[in-house]
């Protein structure tokens, strides 16, 4: 897997020999890169809990090594032996993000895989759980992959591109969504010029994006989220591209706070505004983005995370969405990895399940 | 002058009794409300060298206010002897802040009336002097008054309004531009909702426009500068006010870094978009934003200002323009004091200083 720039970070990654999972932990950068060489089925679930590995495929990624390790640990010498110190693992490691849905997706496939094995020697089955771990993790890769070289081809070398919150590699197993075509274009030589939103307010851009591709080598600029306009006008970027959360029928496509005014700035500017969706965050049932819950967060994060002292007036009222919802006519395309649709998104994104 | 809700702050104002300039000291706020009570021309200086006093009339007000006190301190028995310490002051004073141009002009304002005064006694020089530091306040919160009048009348009670950075009440006399009507609207219970973008990287928003709206009694809401699509797509506002630096003759307007970006969203959401600019910022010599020069500042204010450990990578790549170029095709109209242009900007601008 040696080769690309992403090599060098590997936020997520099974020591089988050592009975260890590998974690970069994330609440530490930008200041520092430090891995975690997680034994104790605790010290995972704790890593989960306390956000050290953020990204839903990186979560998924590691819950389903976690509850591999776990019960790996178990001396049951029977098939039903082991699937009771499965289950017990499953369950605790399942309390440490009740709301990431990637977690229990990944679980939840550990487990159809234990019982593709019904009867086998616990050798077996744990030989089993392992393969379904790095599964999940080569899928991702995978997907990931396919979403960058799609997306690649809509890029030409040496263009600026900006891009806003994370959707990287340290958010997935490798290559990110977002940024995956930046480090396929990376190992070609593209030289593209990435421009990072810090985005506010909890900097994912700047503590997570900046980092990530600074130490992939990417010629990478920092700007504040109010910038874009102005480097937009100075012909400083060619293309923007970001992740999403989930996508509706229509195109509607939800993303960290913000995005839809990024949306809004390319339009003016004639600049082409992607959205790289693994199919996984298209949601037919959800048919615009009007059906899409926007979750408000505390005012700490605006007014005093992060600094010494707090930055806005005492019991100031704030407005803390942590999403917007980017209108479908603002999109040149949706990006996914089994192609590029473009609009009229009800149709192109449907036919893309076909495939 | 009471009966403002911008009386409880007064940013700037002589006590002629006690011989001494009561400031407020911007750097502590929004953590403390201290005003300075200042006697010695080295703490006037100190005052304005050290940021406590800041926007282009509070600063030009408070060199006013600091060569009539430092003037009348001298002992001189006759006119030459008085002039030659009042030089002293004010070629003291200029040092404090070299780019501030309202400096300079309030000084050379004051110079210009002592040289009226030829002949007459130190007693009626410092007494002209005084006046003239009044006249100097007082007609900027005649020129902030009926920007708001102005303003106001473009504006309905209950409305939502957007500002960005800070163009308020402690950057003047009283007023500000952009908040003026928000205030004269307060006191004649217009109760607006007034929304303030943070403003990266300084966050002036955060800090001064939040603090002094909720000092004085608005209703206000602060957010960061990417959630402005959000509340606009929400109908949350009706209006954007912002100040201005500086206007080129066709109305391309110049103003803190990422005003160009919420002008573009107005325009997107169909919400006016109106400039608040006294005319002594208008330069009718200036064809066209293209004129305007655009300072860069230092990394660290994008990377680790007001934080306990930088929030970026080290040594990361950034982009810091102070300002930004609103282009005059994405504004409603611009507020002077001798009225409101409307486009085309180019006849109505001019027409402004015919009056």
């Amino acid at each position: 897997m040696m080769g690309s720039p992403v090599d060098v970070i590997q936020s997520v990654r099974l020591d089988d020999e050592n009975d260890m999972l590998i974690l970069l932990d994330q609440t530490l950068l930008p200041n520092e890169k430090r891995f975690l060489e997680l034994k104790e089925i605790k010290d995972i679930w704790d890593a989960i809990y306390f956000l050290k590995v953020r990204g839903a495929p990186a979560i998924g990624i590691t819950a389903a090594y976690g509850v591999y390790l776990g019960t790996k640990q178990s001396e049951a010498d029977n098939y039903d032996d082991l699937f009771a110190d499965f289950t017990k693992v499953k369950d605790y490691l399942a309390t440490s993000r009740p709301t990431a849905v990637n977690l229990f997706w990944a679980l939840a496939r550990m487990e159809a895989r234990f019982k593709l094995e019904a009867g086998k020697s616990p050798e077996e089955v744990k030989a089993a759980l392992k393969e379904e771990s790095e599964l999940i993790r080569d899928e991702d890769e995978q997907v990931c992959k396919s979403i960058g070289e799609y997306a690649l081809s809509l890029l030409e070398p040496g263009w600026g591109i900006l891009t806003h919150c994370n959707a990287g590699t340290i958010a997935t197993a490798k290559y990110g969504t977002a940024l995956a075509p930046i480090y396929l274009g990376q190992e070609k030589g593209y030289n593209f010029k990435v421009f990072a939103d810090e985005t506010r307010p909890l900097l994912q851009g700047a503590r997570l994006t900046a980092w990530e591709l600074q130490e992939a080598g990417v010629d990478v600029t920092l700007i504040c989220d109010n910038m874009a306009s102005i480097i937009m006008k100075e012909g400083k970027v060619q293309a923007v591209l970001v992740g999403c959360d989930r996508v509706a029928s229509n195109g509607d496509s939800a993303n960290k706070i913000g995005t839809s005014g990024v949306a809004i700035l390319a339009k003016h500017y004639n600049i082409p505004f992607y959205v790289c969706a693994p199919l996984s965050t298209v949601d037919l049932e959800c048919k615009t983005g009007d059906d899409i819950h926007i979750e408000l967060r505390p005012s700490s994060e605006i007014t005093s995370a992060w600094y010494e002292k707090p930055m806005a007036p005492k019991d100031v009222k704030t407005y803390n969405p942590a999403f917007d919802v980017t209108d479908h006519e603002l999109i040149t395309g949706i990006v996914t990895e089994k192609g590029i649709a473009y609009p009229p998104f009800s149709n192109s994104l449907a036919e893309m399940f076909k495939k």
